[in-house]
């Protein structure tokens, strides 16, 4: 099955072109180049570090489009206007803990900078990677094999609870 | 000190009986034979994947019977109906995101899959476990050397902060 | 650039002076001895183990007086009375998980029994470490090199954007 992918951007120096982002096309070409499972990928989107503009482009991706995985990149460190992890955990209907604790475990200790979120909206997978190019192959090889599996179960396009409790 | 045990399966199939439990009989047997503690296990009860009948199961635990430690297993996954820690989270009265954490690395990469909490309610220790036998083992194993412990503070029947700042 | 730094002791028996706290002398030596970054150290509050006063007191340091960093010691394990991330959570404008995860990551298995929280608020960095000194020497340790950073982004002295997405 193909995997439809959204990426979002969140940087303000990006979104006001006085930067050139590098994270989205490097998500891009790691997600067309995966030999796990195939996927269909939105044009990059870019948003400035604002909480309300963060929230409803996920909303986007999530509600109207109804991508199966959004990978969101930036905003998750300590800059003062770091917020993408305010802006998605309230909008999220489950969190998915053990995912968060891999990323941070496989990156330590370039974790302890990271605050990002994992979960699910909807039918909807969605990560958060930090800023940069190279933290972003790093997270993305650490899930990269579940993340067929994980959108089958969220698609209820596999039986899983008849294996779960043997 | 005896622990008092709770088992709760939560499981569509194994509700309507369309599968067996093998969950519940497992984690009954691993309780029985620690020699950490000795323990007194109430008889393993199932509920559906529905967040207010496993909200109510937990409480009734909780606060009618009263347990020192509850187990769930099951519903802590990607499936669409998979909302155990969404049911457990809200009726938590703290959060013991380190026994959280150490289950997930310990059980990396399996972890990713798992969206399982830790917490207390009164003074019941709930832990939110998959629902294979399997992963039920290797996750009671984690957390063993420290229920008695746990329980012990839990009842207040330690002098821990004697000790604390030493 | 200077660090300005509070330690907040949580401990009901060493705020009747039931016991004589040795966590809060060993944070502001472990600060002192630093070769990280250079400190002012304010001197060592105490406080019982009470929800509304915990965090009374950590407003204090982050609202009123505004230090860079704030160390709580205690009040994070299962006691009954332990509340010191209870007390501080609702209060944190974001949660640093990935910090809290390096944290627990470093000190399995004690981390079992940690339920500390990492975060920010206004633009101070607010950690809770456990009661014992040893236990405040291993988790300063764990964070001690990201310090400098942090404080700088938080308070947005360094252009970090500005590398972030490359
Ligand atoms: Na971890």
């Amino acid at each position: 099955a193909w995997v439809r992918c959204g990426i979002l951007v969140v940087s303000d120096r990006c979104y006001r072109r006085e930067a050139v982002d590098e994270s989205g096309p490097c998500l891009a070409q790691l997600l067309r180049s995966t030999k796990k499972f195939t996927t269909d990928i939105l044009p990059v989107e870019c948003v400035e570090d604002d909480r309300e503009k963060i929230t409803a482009a996920v909303l986007k991706f999530t509600d109207t489009i109804g991508v199966d995985l959004l990978i969101t990149s930036g905003g998750t460190g300590f800059g003062v206007r770091d917020c993408t992890p305010e802006a998605v955990g309230p909008i999220l209907d489950r969190q998915a803990h053990g995912m968060m604790a891999a990323i941070n475990q496989q990156t330590y200790p370039n974790s302890i900078m990271s605050r990002g979120l994992c979960g699910t909206r909807k039918n909807t997978l969605i990560v958060n990677f930090p800023g940069s190019p190279k933290a972003c192959s790093e997270c993305f090889a650490i899930i990269e094999p579940k993340i067929s599996h994980i959108i089958d179960l969220l698609r209820n396009s596999v039986t899983k609870i008849a294996k779960a409790h043997h």
